[in-house]
């Protein structure tokens, strides 16, 4: 069966506008996720938030079913939080680390969980060890194996990189997790509504994802993924009704995921982030990661026939986010340009991915990040923008940033 | 100068839907807010979410601004964050806490700070101390200067309560904090936008509210003020980009309020909470707060005459909130009823408002709300439901859930 891309773009109204390759930053709304945020809040404005969230109370519950739906998981397993970063802070925040135990991390965490571990490395005195990287640029597993033993606590992985179009053997890393005792926290954020995730096929314990990116949900959701077997071992930071059962000044930690929310919902961007999975399901993340992966591959070609442009990805089976630098010309410079053109493109900084692009001495990359409403006319106006770019045609060359 | 409620109610558009009463709950939002939220999101959905923020990038930044103006403080003493509860929490699992150390708080604290506070006591062998109310049901100062030594590291306190319409001395307690050296945190959920609430004057370390209730802005949204002075020694327990500098692998927090703050922001709530704090700053609340003062004043005397309808508010200076129990009925049903009427009110729990109310018998009360654009029209209206209700008068009483 054809994949759809008419019905894909008459249902996005931003293709008519922008050429949109910045999709593992925040990808574009469809319709169907705008409208069903504003007709909520123009329902609060006209009869009281709280009315209004007991009229939509089954689009507001809905979202956790539709996450569950997606990533094969419980729905007592999926908490939803304000971001990605939060939710994987609390998780790892909720663990109880002692002195002596050890961390495994891929070096191509996200800056924040990077952060996050050197800080409860630092304070609770656990040592933090980063992973070493196989020819391919993905996460060594013979090495990982060989380094675990009962004082490791915690396995940490990017499933996909913020930098890169690599895809983490996460599967590999959870059969090895899953019989060490050690937990296991993979970073979705990058993968869900990307390609397939699976919690019972990765074999992981915790896992977080983000609405606004490859979900196409809004900005301000996260979910969490607690693995049921394991809830009761992490306690969060911050409680508060709803992720406890409470009476008389006793309480109890809620069973499952829902230990990490708290009764304040953006009922809005939950309803929005319901809809949005609800989308994705609609159309299959295995049939639009199979358009996204024929996309990226396309792109990755035609990049490498531009003089001046240098493809930075590892990975074997490459995604969607493709990471370039420039000979003569800095990324920031580029996604100006681009942006005038009506190009969408991010700039990586070593700082938000820090310790891989660091160890490669990268300290700025131009991710381009496809997804499957993307045409491959739009590609090649990307690439034809960064020929013209990277060989001094641009416009811009005497009179813009280039000047 | 007489009070513009014309332009108030025009500037409303669920006023000409509902009376709403539960504006301790959440306020209706003004049309500039709805419109800006609404609109952002179209922005994003049109040219990408990222794109947009960069372009709305001053009104994203202007909430805190907007913020630290209402409440007498300085840009970077201020944090925003996805709910007060969670503002409240992240603040005080971030104090420093050591066995022995004792928390001083009042028996009207919010449900969920409740929790964190007895969690943290049982976790960390700190004691919790709950203050003796005085006569008029305010937190008895005296009684708390006589508990105050070396040991006390935290006093908590709510401004206003959610179930109460007391008004607790929190300067009175700053002054006794500052010379004390506890940290002295306020929960101003209920009272900003609501009464004046101006932290040097308090002479607070900390104090966290609301956007959706009396700020009349977005769900999804809370605020927290760190005093300058304190925030080095508060440790947030989930850390991220933007809260922190960061490079080559070691971090150093942000020396104010933003490290409690990660990089994913919802910009449209952020963007409504920036409108929504302007809106009240133009009104003024000084002098809205004059006008809430008056309606729930003559709403207090208006109830008095029901018949079989009791005022549960203490304090000696009363707030806009306004607590009732019913001889005969169940502030459920009562709920239902007005509900049906368009009269938006809400029953407030012992679970959400545990202490004081078990302390005094209280399982649940009806919890009525004004703010400055509501009417004695509609105060009026729902006196006269309460009537008909109390009296059997009701059109439900048979048919209803009175049957």
């Amino acid at each position: 069966m054809e994949f759809d891309l008419v019905r894909a773009r008459a249902d996005t109204p931003g293709v008519a506008h922008v050429v949109h390759l910045n999709n593992a930053g925040a990808s574009l709304t469809p319709r169907v996720v705008t409208e069903a945020m504003t007709r909520h809040l123009e329902l609060e404005s006209r009869i009281g938030a709280y009315e209004a969230a007991e009229r939509a109370q089954d689009s507001i519950d809905h979202a956790h079913e539709a996450i569950a739906t997606l990533i094969n998981a419980k729905r007592q397993e999926i908490a939803i939080l304000d971001s990605a970063t939060r939710a994987w802070g609390m998780a790892v925040a909720g663990i109880p680390f002692r002195a002596g135990d050890r961390i495994l991390a891929s070096p191509v965490e996200y800056g924040s969980n990077h952060i996050l571990l050197v800080h409860l490395a630092e304070r609770l005195g656990v040592s933090l060890e980063f992973l070493p990287l196989d020819a391919n640029g993905l996460v060594d597993v013979a090495e990982l194996e060989n380094r675990l033993d009962e004082r490791v606590k915690l396995i940490a992985m990017a499933h996909v990189p913020m930098h890169d179009g690599l895809v983490n053997p996460v599967a590999e890393v959870g059969a090895l997790a899953r019989g060490s005792g050690a937990l296991f926290i993979v970073d979705a954020c990058q993968s869900a509504g990307h390609l397939p995730v699976d919690v019972r096929r990765i074999g992981c314990d915790l896992l977080v994802g983000s609405g606004r990116k490859f979900l196409r949900g809004p900005r301000g959701t996260g979910f969490l993924y607690v693995r049921q077997a394991v809830a009761s071992r992490l306690t969060p930071a911050v409680l508060g009704l709803d992720g406890v059962s409470w009476h008389s000044g006793t309480y109890h930690l809620a069973p499952g995921a829902p230990r990490f929310e708290t009764w304040e919902v953006d009922a809005a961007a939950r309803i929005g982030l319901g809809v949005a999975v609800d989308y994705a399901l609609q159309w299959g993340v295995e049939r639009t990661w199979r358009r996204v992966r024929h996309l990226a591959a396309g792109l990755r070609e035609r990049l490498a026939a531009v003089p001046g442009v240098r493809v930075e990805d590892r990975g074997v089976e490459r995604c969607g986010n493709v990471a370039v630098t420039f000979r003569d010309l800095d990324p920031f410079d580029v996604r100006a340009e681009l942006l005038r053109r009506g190009i969408n493109t991010w700039v990586c900084l070593d700082n938000a991915a820090c310790h891989d692009m660091q160890l490669r001495g990268l300290s700025r990359l131009l991710r381009v990040s496809v997804h499957y409403y993307n045409t491959e006319e739009e590609v090649e106006r990307l690439c034809s923008a960064l020929e013209a770019l990277t060989s001094g045609r641009a416009a811009g060359r005497t009179a813009g940033v280039f000047a």
